[in-house]
């Protein structure tokens, strides 16, 4: 089964949709020009298709393991990531000044999103080291930037996430690891935390944890927790890697999928470590590389989504059953109805969702770029609902791909259940989706529903000049628009937060089903009336679509009905 | 984590929405009385407890192998199946002439989903037998069933369903497999079938094959298929295992779940088989063996959705995070407004699809009893409703259960990631469920939608004449059903059937969910405004029900969109 790297389904994005030219405009990234970002793209799937995919079915099939305290990759994965680290594709929106490319964030969600689709699995260890560049790039001092970043940008180190901890999940204030001055600048660091994802491999120089930790004098919760760099092995003098530190992996997890990334329960034992940031601060430093990993892990559900679409199809058109209802039919099952209807439901979610995040992508580059609050603020909406959608689509979407397969989709051999066990947890980690739903509904929603509102007039307002062209399309965009602004104001409305956490899930998915309607508007104005990117926008505007009216009316129902059971009754009927 | 039967539910359920009464007050059935039924629930769900539970995680932590050409199956598996052969529950239903209990279809239903909540694996075990079981009674000669029933009925035997082959799967007239006399009144079957459930195992004294095959003489296509039962070993003459018949397992499917079960390929080499009612007519024993095996099949989806539910319900309960967001709460998870969206919705929709499944179980019941057409129309109405919704319900619920259990539910240890496993398969196998959509708007809607109206009629009359009593519930249920019944008048007027297949899996959908808005509201009005039952309803109603509007919306579309991109357009875009 070939795998095809979407370079396309890119460039269209980029040029009709989510507006590239608008980041590669500014001086920030005035040195990405169009003709780059084409080269990039197609070297970037070449990669993906020769160097990644290949090993895909080897992370599951043969997981990595925990044998003498030593974490063994699976098989040609060590070969792969070289092969990706030599590209520079860790990470191709480090900075240049540690030896980055500079890209906009777009073009690297792209990149990424591609990774995602050959390998999930490797693909995480560059994502998790991109946010740990991201961390050390706006928090750390000079001088641990100047040893890590060049390493981390080459790929030569890996980077991972420290975060929890068995009695602190999503509560993060509820973690106990210890920081104690060592009276040298360093401190020592000890606890345990869990749910590490790459906490080893056997194929990079370093593995560098940031681990969140409270130093003697810290405050209870998540204001008295500190951020520190801790190594693997200690760098010597000249920056190499030298002694190994006092922190091991204790075991990795058996999970339902993503089993070529080893999941590690870490212990820090008086490992020595480096704080990065000001003490106490940890959190905020923590989030600038949540946050960003949060797109890229919606990346991951996208990225899922559209290889288990290129199986599904590949599978449908080959597969011969019975008569084709249709004359002139190819005879395979492509040909019925209701397989077509769940090819192209896969196709047109995989585009609303990308269309999201790249726009997410695009907003994040542009309050980088420009400094103007409505970009920041725009970003910092869009990102949830990039997240969540993009992880909900994946698991949406790889789901139908084992139905499609329908008795060999059950069956190990076809890679279809694959995807599908692969793509679960990114509903999970980076925050829950209800974390990212009631994000949205809180806190980026403290403006008074400014950001959500001014997507919401883009949205009218696009679907209003469009009307004359495409009367069908524009009109049922428009309507669920305003649906989606009477629900906002809702919300708004509601000053018990309570109230909105009810329906936040309904809310985000909403949310995104009327955004991909207006980006595949978008498309289909930029194609034409005709095109197959029209007739596929008709297809999601007409039939996929209409789901937001039915979880708005679940949004404005509000808390009270949830606590009218009581857990015991819950248990008891 | 302990696991509780709903016996409850069950007994509500048939005392105040599907009627049971109705059933035991027929002469057929004239020996169940209330409470022997009430008995036999009690004694059923302490086994389920007590017997089967207790294996479930070995059925996925040792799954059955094949050594040898010997199927070696979970530890503790044999021990259970023995208990529950002698416990007399392997066919509740079977008849009383060859030693079954003779009870009504809708009890076994109940004692069914039971037992696939405790442990599915196990439990598909005598739904195959229970499925083999009825079509001997309807179709075998008596020579054949005075030797096999009372050995199945006992479970001392276990029965398969051999259907599929490599090319043959939804299109069954594909299949090749051939049937030479053997001039002795039995005949030599020759040919390779797939995903046989149960194929073997190591704990009955026999393994009962029904093998669709090809005689000499036979047409092409699904009009010459024959149906012949093959045993494992040949009965001798007092009726005990004799000699080994030519037939072996080839290999065992590496499943993305149902672990527990071993799904075979099955070899048969001119091995001995006697034909099971007329030549070239099998399709139709098949059929009486595949309906009610539907309709088993959507009760392993409820099954596995209950089960997931009361784990994540005790997950939630016992899960400290962070502060609790409401006056007076625990403190553990349960107390966050959007788990409880999910826990609600888990339960409310367990309680929809089991209500479906006991009215399709009740119908059957009563064709069977009365004789009259209309029970039997509504019988076959609600098959593949009860098939396709009840399994789609284990999907959506167990996969809501992972999410509950956050990081943990992807690690394999909770057991959440093994309810979303093992129950994926029910969407496919039984017929898929888009292949029980399509025989929902064409098949089932020959009588030009009598049966579908029937239900609607009955849907609005109960909200009619509960709306003084419960306006808030009962008005949308009928506003629900009002906008079913336009979507399925537009239905009958498509003589394409194309354009009945392009929105058939979103039209089952909304059925099930506006049935269940039924269920949910005579349950309310059996309950009291203001009982658990009603704010359940309540919930259901006003948040879940909406949904079908979307889906109705879809279905209205027709066929054209579909194929108005190629197949190579999908691959381009």
């Amino acid at each position: 089964m070939p795998y095809r790297a979407p370079v396309a389904d890119y460039t269209f994005l980029f040029d009709h949709v989510v507006g590239l030219g608008q980041v590669i405009g500014t001086e920030t990234f005035a040195e990405a020009d169009r003709d780059t970002v084409d080269a990039i793209l197609s070297e970037a799937g070449r990669m993906c298709e020769e160097v990644m995919y290949p090993v895909w079915r080897n992370g599951d099939l043969h997981p990595a393991v925990l044998e003498n305290g030593v974490v063994r990759t699976s098989p040609g994965f060590a070969e792969a990531y070289g092969k990706i680290a030599e590209g520079g594709w860790i990470s191709t929106s480090a900075g240049a000044e540690h030896g980055g490319m500079g890209l906009p964030l777009t073009v690297t969600t792209a990149v990424n999103e591609m990774m995602a689709q050959s390998c999930l699995s490797l693909q995480l260890n560059p994502l998790m080291t991109q946010g740990q560049i991201e961390a050390l790039e706006a928090h750390a001092s000079d001088e641990l930037k100047a040893l890590y970043l060049p390493k981390l940008i080459s790929g030569e180190w890996s980077g991972t996430m420290n975060l929890t901890e068995p009695q602190a999940g999503s509560d993060v204030g509820a973690l106990r690891t210890r920081a104690e001055p060592n009276g040298d600048g360093t401190h020592a660091i000890t606890g345990q935390k869990i749910y590490i994802s790459w906490g080893d491999n056997d194929f990079t120089g370093n593995v560098c944890h940031l681990v969140l930790a409270r130093l003697p004098d810290a405050v209870p919760g998540s204001k008295g927790i500190s951020l520190f760099m801790v190594p693997k092995y200690i760098p010597d003098e000249s920056g190499n890697p030298g002694k190994a530190n006092t922190l091991k992996v204790v075991s990795l997890e058996h999970k339902m999928g993503l089993h070529g990334s080893p999941t590690a329960v870490m212990q820090y034992d008086g490992a020595t470590g480096w704080l990065v940031g000001e003490p106490h601060d940890g959190l905020k430093a923590m989030f600038t590389m949540m946050n960003n990993a949060r797109l890229g892990v919606g990346g991951q559900g996208i990225g899922v989504a559209e290889a288990a679409y290129q199986h599904a199809l590949a599978y449908a058109q080959d597969r011969k059953q019975g008569r084709s209802p249709i004359e002139g039919g190819t005879g395979m099952i492509v040909d019925h109805a209701d397989v077509r209807r769940m090819l192209l439901t896969m196709k047109a979610d995989v585009f609303a969702a990308r269309a999201i995040a790249l726009s997410c992508a695009v907003a994040i580059d542009m309050g980088h770029a420009t400094g103007e609050a409505d970009w920041t603020a725009r970003a910092a909406f869009l990102t949830p609902i990039a997240k969540a959608f993009g992880t909900d689509t994946g698991i949406r979407v790889s789901e139908i791909g084992v139905q499609v397969h329908g008795g060999m989709g059950y069956i190990e051999e076809t890679g279809a259940a694959q995807f599908s066990r692969d793509v679960r947890v990114t509903a999970i980690y980076e925050g829950t989706n209800g974390i990212q739903a009631m994000d949205l509904v809180a806190r980026k929603m403290m403006d008074g529903g400014e950001a959500a509102f001014a997507l919401l007039d883009e949205i009218e307002g696009f679907a209003e000049s469009v009307r004359g062209k495409l009367p069908d399309l524009a009109e049922p965009v428009w309507q669920a628009a305003e649906t989606l602004r009477e629900a906002t104001e809702w919300l708004i409305e509601q000053d018990d937060f309570n109230d909105r956490f009810a329906g936040a899930v309904p809310y985000l998915t909403a949310f995104a089903r009327v955004l991909g309607g207006h980006y595949h508007l978008q498309a289909a104005m930029a194609a034409g009336y005709d095109s197959p990117r029209a007739r596929l926008a008709r297809f999601y505007i007409t039939r996929l679509l209409p789901e937001h009216a039915g979880l708005l009316a679940h949004v404005r129902q509000g808390a009270e009905g949830l606590y009218a059971l009581s857990a015991e009754d819950l248990a008891a009927l």
